[in-house]
C-alpha cells in the first residue's frame, strides 16, 4: 500500500490540521486517492493502519501533498555510504577512522516541521545550500536493546528524503561534536510512504533501486540504493535502539546514497558514471582530481528533482521537486 | 498558572491515549486538579490553551503524571553553564575554546518518549549512568531568523529536566562529532510546568532558584539556576531558529545547572558548597583537586531526586523522583 498526507491549504484550522496532515492511501499508478479510517499518519502508526474507505474517485493530481509524516516525534540520520563518508575525509586529506566501517554515524535530526515535498528551499545563501538524497524509513516500535530480526520487523513504510544540509555552517558544528542543529534544517520527503510488501525492490534491509536526481533539470544523480550501503536498515535501527526503545513513528535515514564504483571517486552521469546524490560530493571529486571543487552550491532559483522509478518507469514515491529561494 | 498531564494506567487504550497525555491544571498548592478544554499539553500550544474547566475536587496526590509533554517534536539541550563545560576540559587537562564562551553548544535530544517523572532510569551500569538536573522551556512557534526579543516571547511555560547520560559512551559519540544518540536516552520532567506570569524567580531569561537535588537522600546539588548561566533562555533559542522556525512545543534545555563559586572547582554541599547538579561534575572536581575521580556512577538501587521550593519552601514544579535498575 502507498500512503501521503494531505495539505490542505483551505482548512478553517488550517496550521492546526495541517501540522499532522490527512491520511490517504494511494492507488499504485499515481492516479487515484482514497481516505482512510484513521485520520494521520501519526495515529495509524499509534493505533494500527485501519480501513482504507471508499474510493470516491478524488485524482491524485488534484491535492497537494506534505512529507508522510508533516512532524515526527523523531529522525535519526545514519551514514550508511560509507563511501560518501570516505569522499568527505579525502577531499580534505585527512584518512577516515576503520571504525566507521563497523560503526555508523547517525545524528539526531530536526523533525518538529517538516518541508512539503514541493516546497521551495529557503535560506542564505552563504550557507551553502545543499541536497542530499536518501532513502528513509518509518518504524513502529522498537524495544531497546532490539536484536536486527526485531528492527526488520518494526519497518513499516519506506520514503525518499531531501535532507537539507547547510555546508558551510556544517564544519563548526562538527567540531563542537554536539551534532547539527543549524546546519541540518526541515528535510522534505517524497509525497508517498510505501509498505515493505508494495516495494519493488525492497530485500528487507535495503532498497535495490536508481535514486534519480534532477538538476535544473539535467540528470545529477543516477545511484542505486542498494549498492554501497554499507549498514543496512534494520542495523541502523538496532544502533539507535542500542540504549533506548525508538515510539512508532520514528524515522530512520540511510544517509546520502553513493556509488563506489570501481574504487574510483565517481563520475558525472554525462560521462557515463552514477553521478552524485549531493553538490558536495561532485565538489570532494573535483577537489581530489583538479585541487579544488568548481561546482557551486544552490542559488536561488535552482530546482532540485528527486525520485525513484520502477521497472516499467512508473514514479514509486511521487517526486521531491523543491526551488531555491534567498531568505 | 500550573499544567500538567496525566498518565492513565486504567485506560482502554493505554498506550494510544498516553503517548499525549490528559492536560491538566493544578493549583499553585498542588493539591487540587482540574481538566482543561484542550486534551493534551501539544493540541493546547498547537491551538491555544482554551480554558480551565471545572474542578470537580479531584487531588494531585491520586494521579500518575506524565512528564508535561510525554512526547515532543523536538528536544534541543544547550549547555548554558559554561563553568560545567570548563570543568569537563579542565578534568581531562584541556583548554576550553574561547568560542564556547560566546557560541553556545546544542544538541539535539531524542523526544519520542520522554520517561515520567517518577519512573525508574533502566540501563546497564556499566554504560555509566548519570543523572543532569536542568530548567527546560517550552516554547510556541519561533520563526526562523527570530530575534532574541521573539524568542523570549515565545516562552510558554518552564519546567524542570533530568537529563539522564550515559557517561561511558560519551567519549565515542563526542569524537565522531554527530552528537548524542546512544549516550543521552530519554529524559524525565517535572510533573509540572509552569507559565512565566505564575512562576516566582523568572525575570524573563532565566529562573533564579535553586535546583534541589538528592542522591539518596542526602544532598547533593543546590546550584542557583540564575547565577553563571552564561546563555539565557532567549538566546538558546534565537540560537536554535538561526536557520529554522521552530514548531509550538519546542523543548529548549538549559544544560547541567552549575555555579562557579568563586572560580573555584565547586564545593560538596556537606562542606557548604553549591554542590553538584550530576555526579560526573563531581568527579571532575575530584580529579582536579585529587588526580582521580572516587564518586561511582548511578548504580542500580540509587535513588535522585530533583525539584525546587519558592521562598515559603512550597514545591514549584512537583518532584522529579526516580531509582535507578539494571536493565
Amino acid at each position: 500500500m502507498k500512503y501521503g498526507s494531505l495539505f490542505l491549504p483551505d482548512s478553517k484550522e488550517e496550521s492546526f490540521f495541517n501540522a499532522d496532515g490527512f491520511l490517504v492511501a494511494v492507488s499504485n499508478d499515481l492516479t487515484l486517492v482514497a481516505t482512510c479510517e484513521r485520520r494521520s499518519l501519526q495515529e495509524a502508526l499509534d493505533r494500527g493502519f485501519g480501513k482504507v474507505l471508499d474510493n470516491h474517485g478524488s485524482m491524485f493530481k488534484d491535492f497537494i501533498f506534505s512529507s508522510p509524516l508533516p512532524r515526527a516525534y523523531q529522525f535519526l540520520d545514519g551514514s550508511a555510504y560509507v563511501n560518501h563518508v570516505e569522499l568527505v575525509r579525502r577531499a580534505r586529506g585527512a584518512k577516515m577512522p576503520d571504525s566507521f566501517w563497523t560503526d555508523p554515524l547517525m545524528y539526531q535530526g530536526c523533525s518538529d516541521s517538516f518541508l512539503n515535498p514541493t516546497d521551495d528551499i529557503v535560506g542564505d545563501p552563504a550557507w551553502g545550500i545543499d541536497f542530499e538524497a536518501e532513502v528513509a524509513v518509518i518504524t513502529g516500535h522498537v524495544p531497546m536493546g532490539a536484536s536486527r530480526d526485531e528492527a526488520a520487523g518494526a519497518i513499516k513504510l519506506v520514503m525518499l528524503c531531501n535532507d537539507i544540509s547547510l555546508r558551510n555552517l556544517i564544519p563548526g558544528e562538527l567540531a563542537k561534536g554536539f551534532g547539527f542543529v543549524q546546519s541540518k534544517p526541515p528535510c522534505a520527503f517524497s509525497p508517498l510512504a510505501v509498505t515493505p510488501d508494495a516495494l519493488p525492490g525492497w530485500d528487507g534491509g535495503k532498497l535495490h533501486g536508481v535514486v534519480k536526481v534532477d538538476l535544473n533539470g539535467q540528470p545529477f544523480g543516477r545511484a542505486d540504493a542498494g549498492i554501497d550501503m554499507t549498514f543496512d536498515f534494520p542495523t541502523l535501527i538496532a544502533h539507535a535502539a542500542k540504549t533506548r526503545p525508538l515510539a512508532a513513528g520514528t524515522i530512520i535515514g540511510s544517509g546520502t546514497v553513493s556509488n563506489k564504483l570501481d574504487g574510483g571517486p565517481g563520475k558525472p552521469v554525462d560521462q557515463g558514471g552514477a553521478g552524485y546524490s549531493c553538490i558536495a560530493e561532485q565538489r570532494m571529486v573535483e577537489t581530489i582530481l583538479d585541487g579544488a571543487p568548481k561546482t557551486p552550491f544552490l542559488q536561488p532559483g535552482d530546482h532540485v528533482k528527486i525520485w525513484m522509478e520502477d521497472y516499467t518507469g512508473q514514479s514509486i514515491f511521487g517526486e521531491i521537486s523543491q526551488t531555491v529561494r534567498a531568505l
